[in-house]
């Protein structure tokens, strides 16, 4: 039976992606399809200063929001600032990296869709 | 053309939205369709101390995540306590209700497939 959940992210496991192109990146599958989300995903990544997220393209969306610190988001020929609470749509195929160039924690939430 | 967005939620238009049952709630749309995205939208609620969403079910998922504030949440039976950090999967038919029940502005971050 598929009930409503309600935890706080910290509780949920942190756990290593194993990916190619990333550094000191973490991450918590905060609602998934364990919990019965069939349409879409929610993780929060948890970046170190100096730690980037791949540089890489997909065919699904990403739908994030920026929760703490701040850093550059890269594609193939530009990079950008971003801060707390800047929201971002990458459409499916657009080359994306979050890079965290601050001091202190980058934490983001990324949703995806299941499909 | 389908582009990446990039913006602060802050910079999003905070509409009312005209809903029966509800009391000083805002929000912003911060990812929709407007903006190419096909599977699920990403919306910002400000709820005023005091205020709160409807107590209501319907037949798609909630994701949550709290940003700032806190209160409880409610369905026909129950209350439970919440607060900054927290993630609320709630599956379709459930009932649901969050009140801000402290002094500063509540802000959640809700997802809603579009089906």
């Amino acid at each position: 039976m598929i009930v409503v959940k309600h935890v706080h992210y910290t509780e949920v496991e942190l756990e290593e992606p194993e990916e190619q192109g990333i550094k000191d990146v973490k991450v918590r599958w905060v609602i998934s399809k364990k919990d019965g989300a069939e349409n879409f995903a929610m993780r929060v990544f948890e970046i170190q200063p100096g730690g980037y997220t791949p540089l890489h393209q997909h065919d699904w969306e990403h739908e994030v929001f920026v929760l703490e610190g701040g850093g550059v988001t890269k594609d193939k020929q530009n990079e950008k600032p971003f801060k707390q609470g800047d929201v971002f749509f990458i459409p499916p195929m657009e080359w994306h990296q979050f890079c965290n160039t601050g001091n202190e924690m980058l934490k983001i939430i990324c949703l995806i869709p299941y499909k």
